[in-house]
């Protein structure tokens, strides 16, 4: 555990990256938003490096901080090994082998650098300053391209073995089901994603379920964001394919509930937009779904509260609790 | 934790009960079987508790123990609330909502009763005493008429809010598929235990997969325990469909690494009699079911050690390490 009053959060997306200098209750100091840059001619997470150096020493500068003792934490949209090595991104293969702390102490000078799956960094930081405050058993759930998460189960983060813990995404939930990027078939988040919502809502336009708004926009355009933006209209046949992906995303949840018995689930990410549709749709069905549903103590599905802070805060939490 | 040399630990089934005696080694002392009783006439649980009551008893007067001051655990096919009633247990109705502390507390003057679980118990067995031993992150599944189980992660019982943790039969692996008794539609235990085989057996006969077996038995009749009988002299049509059942084996326990980078899986109950022919085909299915499934380290799927007394064996336990 680091004794540094604050630590510097990095979340990594696939296109851009969110810095922030944060102190020990969650304050945010400072934020930096910058394109993240892929170049593949270079060692796995050079370009990366030299965008993640820059945003550090900066916020070095401004706060008039040593680099060498500040803890530095990252989260990453992939498989880090405990070690800290990032095994697998699929969205970031220019940086898939990197080893970003080894690479950020000869760049910027830092000592202590800690990684993170970033929907690890997430769940992190809605138990530690958000909606997860307190509950010992807990999953903070994001939905936007795919589906993150992380899950809290006896007060601790389930990293697993190697770290990779916490791909609840790509839990398969129908076998034999619709080919996902990952290569299995039938992982959740091709059903409870915004990208899952897209592929509901072309189909659904195919068998004429959103004759509405395959007369604005033509049956072949119906888009996640159409629906989502109509059902907010009060359009009742957006709210049905709402309905339909709030039954899939409980689908997901009910399966955590029996392997862990939580209680308490956060959500997060784009689709969350639709929280107001699609979350009581999915808490109710979620009691119906879990056998004896009704023996367990009530169910909350609630929206994230850090928003799209929570990577990047719990980078930071990740930092100065790892970090020496 | 209990100071007592010993424990009384009790598998309770829904046929069956068996009671031993175990030091902290895990070596057993004393071992009883009787044929458990339920009688829907009585309060909940109250004919059971004659039974336990008996055993009790009768352990404690063998090995000159004082009942006030021997810990006693109990293993029960359902679901356990942390303060040791039962909430629901679809194969022991006349047992739904005992209490069995307080009710084992009157009849056999016992002090410290504590309750689990059954599959949880198996997988405190096995962590402790067998083929888990020392491993943080690991699962005992037991493959019988469904599918029960326990996890262990970050080296602690995965117990949730309830007690209710570690239902992985009642995983949904295939949304929309065969209906469970539970009520579910394609729990994971409809298609990977002995109750699954059974009906693959019955599937695949029907679709003419099993021409021997079916002109040896007649169609209708091809069981379970007829495929793996024959896979075991080597007919090639029943070591296919134990093949079908490795891969239904393999995506629950997919699911699990995606979830919690499980590395080590231990595998009991009827169905692990062919253990020889499912377990080496789900071990290599996993790997390439689990999203970059090579990044990790080896998994390994392997019988487990202790048969069918892990669950007493891990009642006991309980007794112990939770015991007054």
């Amino acid at each position: 555990m680091s004794n540094s009053p604050v630590a510097i959060g990095i979340d990594v997306g696939g296109t851009k990256s969110l810095a922030m200098l944060v102190d020990r209750d969650g304050t945010i100091l400072q934020e930096l938003r910058s394109s993240s840059e892929n170049d593949d001619t270079r060692g796995p997470g050079e370009s990366m490096t030299d965008l993640l150096a820059r945003q550090i020493l900066e916020i070095c500068e401004t706060n008039n901080l040593v680099p060498a003792d500040t803890p530095v934490g990252i989260g990453l949209p992939g498989l880090v090994r405990r070690d800290g090595t990032l095994a697998y991104a699929a969205n970031l293969q220019s940086a898939s082998g990197a080893d970003f702390p080894a690479l950020l102490r000869a760049k910027a000078g830092v000592t202590s650098v800690e990684m993170e799956n970033d929907g690890n960094a997430a769940a992190l930081a809605e138990h530690a300053w958000g909606a997860g405050r307190g509950v010992e058993n807990f999953a903070a759930i994001t939905l936007g391209t795919g589906i993150g998460g992380g899950i809290i189960a006896n007060g601790e983060l389930i990293r697993g073995r190697n770290g990779f813990g916490g791909e609840v995404g790509h839990m398969i939930v129908r076998a034999g089901g619709l080919r996902c990027a990952c290569g299995r078939e039938g992982c959740w988040e091709r059903y409870a994603s915004g990208t899952g919502l897209g592929v509901l809502a072309a189909t659904a336009a195919q068998e004429g379920r959103l004759p509405e708004l395959s007369a604005r926009l033509g049956a072949a355009n119906v888009r996640a964001e159409d629906v989502t933006a109509a059902a907010a209209d009060g359009l009742e046949e957006a709210k049905a394919l709402l309905r339909e992906v709030a039954w899939w995303l409980a689908i997901g949840l009910s399966n955590l509930v029996e392997i862990f018995d939580i209680g308490h689930f956060v959500i997060g990410g784009g689709l969350s937009n639709a929280a107001g549709e699609i979350l009581p749709v999915a808490n109710a069905e979620l009691v119906s779904l879990v056998m004896a549903g009704d023996m367990y103590l009530p169910f909350t599905v609630e929206p994230a509260a850090l928003g799209s802070n929570a990577g990047a805060l719990g980078a930071a939490l990740v930092g100065m609790r790892r970090g020496a």
